[in-house]
């Protein structure tokens, strides 16, 4: 915080237009942070349909256990997010702090309870003083316009080097609708400062069941492929709103025509959000996408092409731009996935470094180190079995993530 | 290789005394190192039982094929190891360099190739020019003695910065038996240096298929216990041998009542070992004991264990000295293991950090940071739920972690 701009990072945040039904605002409630915002403020109109997706920790945060109870209603009409503070781990505490929460908001938004959804990110252990929203909540919901956004990204920003941001608008059977995203995390997952947030908004006119089913899909081929540690949060969050504001009729079936391309939209805010968090990579200062190619399954690939993507020696190598496809093959085995060696073959952007269980006769060195130093790397693991493939993103490990990590706290 | 010793090395190499029915001897082949043995031969007399575990990788060296073939006659006369290159991801020329190796090892100690087992550890993926066994073998089978077991503990070392070897003695019947190792690995597993190796003999006279019993037990509460960096290496070889020569009545029956008390020494043996290779973790400057208590299982309890030893937030706030709980509720929860976050408590050291849910209420930051000042921390995590437990090993993680490995191959 306050440190340099990952190089990764895209050049501006982007032009993320006011989205119709949504309304935002954001404060500094002075959580653990000084001068600058911490608490951000999402008002929906009424009919708005929510569905969401969190971590798979058998810890999660108290803002996470809240949320799971109120989306089976399928309403929402506030968001509260605040920074510095994870509000995990704190026991009681911690369910009275966002029952707190969510009354404070539910007064200011005139809604119920149930139709506020809540995270926290920052700090895990520490009590969370919701008492300090009391004041800020009712101003918040006066102040709350659709400008915003920008704010928005920065408010629930811990470790980020900067805000994340996405949108993209599509036509729904002559109905034009916009699907706009935010973003934090830098770390998949560093709970310390935890961790991943994301908060997609639509004026499309969906029902929360297909809402939740686009959103299930897409998380799959999007958040759930990017990896920056392998560390899982407590606090994990994905929301999606629908606000309707657009107008059309209502998506309330799945063979819905409009629910393809709803979800392609869906899949392009949230792919470039995720990009966008391996780009933050703590300490990152490449970026790589591995993927994983004729492999046993889909799911096989997937296996392999994570324990690549997690594995602190493949990463270390990136980070000394050492194209050692030697522990790429390590990672391979370490999988548990059917393999075989003397099929395998290894590329680094075009070039292949290894093919049929050893280093490709052609293999050049020279060539190999200098596609090595650029900031983006493609890394491909070819199986030679089956039809599987996969897909992940991640960057390298520098001795720049040691120093954030061992001096986070004190 | 050449760099400081690691600050949690043992004083010295333990005195490993000539073991009846062994005899070794190490050179310099000239692999890759200059200037250093690179080069071990062992032979074992006639009537030698051997036993071995091997890396799970799905992609293993050349050398750990040809043990596994050779492993089911369950004879050895010779063993040949060479540091400076693994012969792993090196196709037909690997099968081809592992067969002439033990060809040029089977006429030096006059046996069977079957009887001569072979490990190499090293960077992958280099072919391994084996003709420079040729000249050495007969020497060195000429020169082998009792005498030696620091030597080879020094021949198979890469990243190690300090031999590793193991001896305990016992009385079997009235029969004094030695059992003596070595090991090689600083980074479970560093496998571009490929990586963990382990060589255990005895003079008790136990029949192959009860030593590997012994061995496979063994094994799952020692070097399984055992974490650098999570990492799996396409070489870790453990082999053992029993040469019989102390005498006594052949041990051939699993009931036989010498199995508990030789099995007991094993495990002192590779417990020691184990835990060297742990304090030999690259970059290492601490020593990490992660303790599993009251989970629903064993199996559950190694699992929580591990998921706390190889994360890199927990190991990185290790590094910083810092008694970060929240990073191991995060490994606790990421972990997918039965875990009620109400009833956790944590530890370091004999100091409860958290307690049911929440920061113990007599939790003192002062006295946790002073704890973690030490060289030797305990982690211990109570999930307060059944009667599983679990102990690993491991380091922690620290910017030079990154340098030896972002920097090792070039």
């Amino acid at each position: 915080m306050g440190g340099k701009v990952s190089p990764l990072a895209p050049k501006n945040f982007p032009a993320l237009p006011p989205l119709a039904g949504v309304r935002i605002a954001t404060a500094e409630a002075g959580i653990r942070y000084k001068g600058r915002t911490d608490v951000l403020l999402m008002l929906f109109d009424a009919g708005t349909a929510v569905a969401g997706v969190f971590t798979k920790s058998k810890c999660p945060s108290a803002p996470v256990d809240w949320c799971r109870a109120a989306l089976p209603r399928g309403k929402a009409r506030a968001l509260v997010v605040n920074s510095g503070n994870a509000n995990a781990f704190t026991g009681k505490k911690g369910r009275a702090a966002a029952t707190l929460t969510a009354e404070l908001a539910a007064k200011a938004a005139g809604c119920a309870g149930h139709e506020v959804f809540l995270a926290s990110t920052g700090v895990i252990g520490e009590p969370l003083d919701a008492e300090k929203f009391r004041g800020v909540l009712g101003n918040l919901a006066q102040s709350a316009s659709g400008d915003g956004w920008e704010n928005a990204a920065r408010a629930i920003m811990t470790t980020d080097t900067f805000p994340k941001g996405a949108t993209t608008t599509l036509d729904l059977d002559g109905v034009r609708v916009t699907v706009s995203g935010i973003a934090k995390g830098a770390g998949m997952i560093a709970p310390d400062m935890a961790t991943m947030l994301s908060f997609v908004a639509t004026d499309a006119p969906v029902a929360a069941p297909v809402l939740q089913e686009i959103l299930g899909a897409t998380v799959e081929t999007t958040f759930n492929c990017v990896t920056v540690d392998g560390d899982t949060s407590t606090s994990d969050t994905l929301l999606a709103f629908a606000t309707g504001a657009a107008g059309g009729k209502p998506i309330t079936d799945h063979a819905d025509a409009r629910v393809a391309p709803l979800r392609a939209a869906f899949e392009r805010v949230l792919t470039d959000l995720a990009q966008q968090v391996a780009r933050d990579g703590e300490g990152a200062e490449k970026f790589v996408t591995v993927r994983v190619e004729r492999a046993d399954s889909d799911t096989s690939a997937r296996k392999i092409a994570l324990s690549i993507a997690n594995s602190p020696l493949v990463k270390t190598a990136i980070a000394g731009e050492d194209a050692n496809w030697g522990r790429v093959v390590m990672a391979v085995g370490k999988a548990g996935e059917p393999a075989d060696r003397d099929k395998l073959a290894i590329y680094f952007g075009g070039i292949r470094v290894a093919h049929e269980g050893e280093r490709d006769p052609a293999y050049d060195e020279a060539k190999a180190s200098a596609y090595m130093k650029n900031r983006e790397i493609e890394l491909k693991v070819d199986l030679g079995l089956g039809g599987g493939t996969a897909r992940v993103w991640t960057c390298d490990l520098t001795a720049e993530y040691i120093a954030i990590n061992a001096d986070y706290r004190s």
